[in-house]
């Protein structure tokens, strides 16, 4: 198994990187391969300063670097010697097993879109991020502001997506799916919500709950939480935001400590056809470690072949 | 000046609608007649337990109640003698000047569109909700939930009218408009936010500060937060979960009980000809008094009036 790691993507890299495997590496990561991808030298160095056993670790130099703001297609097209654009180069060929990073957002989707490509089947692939709640679970937000406008069909596909990543990766036995709606009963909604409860409800690969409101999306009425990536990035800040607003008003408590968005890093692109996982910008080292375990889990599991079969049978 | 009051709406009717007068006239509402509309009896037993005045008071019997759960035109129609139906009569014939209730939102909601109509011009009237923010002062969000799917032009109507509302009832000068969007920059977002932008920056009865985020939405960004009803409702409704899951927690914070909307009772529909509140089923006594004293500052700065003067200047 070889997962790859940007090592230049995020607000702290690379040393948030390095210190993430360290974790990682201490905890026990074995017959794993790491590809860290990135400046050599400064890489190299921080390698050595932070003690990391270099035995199975293959470091790949990366001349250039796709910044926080570039323009994630012209940026991807012109710098093929990015960390980026050799990190999907290396996955799109299979020299590597998954990749990682916590850079360019915009640059990560196009290329998972377009170097890997989508699942058969799926049309819009997905980025989900974990919710806190207060069963000290994480629940599982889809989208979570990739896809902006949706059609209530790319509603049922997040669910099956999010679903599956719940049920092999989280470990939740037949996940709930809870449609995000204004009122509970059935009928209630916007257009889109309206559409996509019938077809939620009758999907067989799904354990539908019916709709959930903003008052239980914090906490444990459903492991997977459906809605378009306009409210569900609303949702995801607003939930991030009552960390700080904790922090600032000196309130220290565990659950209101889940809320610190620092520690998830990413969840992967769901319904491409290899693992990429999206780092938030502020991943530190937890986040990192956190990001590499899914991985390593999404390829012991087969996430991968696993939502394909789900996909062929409903072609 | 006469303020109707539905004595019968809320789940803690009529008792802490009651109370909450009994609060209002201690802090000194003068010079104004309130109109009590519910049981005779069990009303006038209710303000001689609770000693209050009866000297500006008149109490109107309705024979019959709108429940919390019955289709909304419905009851209206059929259920003439009910607090909601008299209290919209009494309005719509000028022989009160405010309607105040706790009861059935979609009651209230059709009898306000029906009976008192939409004031020219405004094309979608629109409830709002106040949202705590640290600094203390409250913000505005609109639509709160009454209107699932809109239109751009909707939006930019909904930012007019709260905008109104919280200069002359809030008392800010020249409140800052936010757009709750995916992002910050100009061309962000859903269909809706990317076509609505233009039309707030450019409106000239607006002070547009352009978009907000999910993480703005509890800081003092922006004075009045403009979204769907979709979005809106969500919102409020995980605002609202705050305060729950901070007492679960048994955190005591001066802010996080800013969050117990029990208290803030609820906003009027703006963009009606009249002053209609519709508060929150939770309603208690400090909920009932706030919304008392809004109906009278509504009807002391005219704000119907300032709303119909900026439609007109547009038709």
């Amino acid at each position: 198994m070889n997962i790859a790691l940007d090592m230049m993507g995020g607000d702290y890299a690379p040393l948030e990187a390095v210190k993430g495997i360290s974790l990682f590496l201490a905890e026990g990561g074995k017959n794993i391969t790491l590809t860290l991808i990135g400046e050599e030298t400064k890489v190299k160095a921080l390698l050595l300063a932070n003690a990391i056993p270099l035995e199975n670790i293959v470091v790949v130099h990366a001349a250039q670097c796709i910044d926080m703001h570039e323009h994630p297609t012209k940026a991807l097209r012109e710098k093929q010697q990015s960390s980026i654009a050799i990190g999907f180069n290396l996955l799109a060929t299979g020299k590597t097993d998954a990749f990682i990073s916590a850079g360019n957002t915009g640059a990560m989707m196009v290329g998972a879109l377009f170097s890997i490509k989508a699942i058969e089947g799926v049309t819009r692939p997905t980025i989900g991020a974990y919710i806190p709640r207060e069963n000290g679970r994480l629940g599982l937000l889809v989208d979570a502001g990739i896809n902006a406008d949706c059609k209530p069909e790319n509603l049922t596909q997040f669910a099956i997506l999010g679903s599956l990543y719940a049920e092999h990766i989280l470990g939740y036995q037949n996940p709930k799916v809870g449609l995000i709606n204004l009122g509970e009963e059935e009928g209630k909604g916007n257009l889109l919500a309206q559409a996509a409860y019938p077809l939620l409800k009758e999907n067989k690969h799904l354990n539908f709950i019916g709709n959930i409101e903003g008052r239980d999306i914090l906490i444990n009425k459903a492991d997977v939480m459906v809605c378009d990536g306009f409210t569900g990035n609303v949702v995801l800040k607003m939930a991030e935001s009552i960390y700080d607003l904790a922090k600032r008003r000196n309130i220290n408590d565990e659950h209101f400590d889940r809320f610190n968005f620092e520690v998830y890093g990413g969840v992967p692109v769901l319904g491409v056809a290899k693992p990429v996982i999206i780092g938030h910008g502020i991943s530190k080292d937890v986040a990192f470690k956190n990001m590499i375990s899914t991985a390593q889990r999404m390829i012991e599991k087969d996430l991968m072949q696993k939502m394909k079969d789900v996909f062929e049978q409903k072609g």
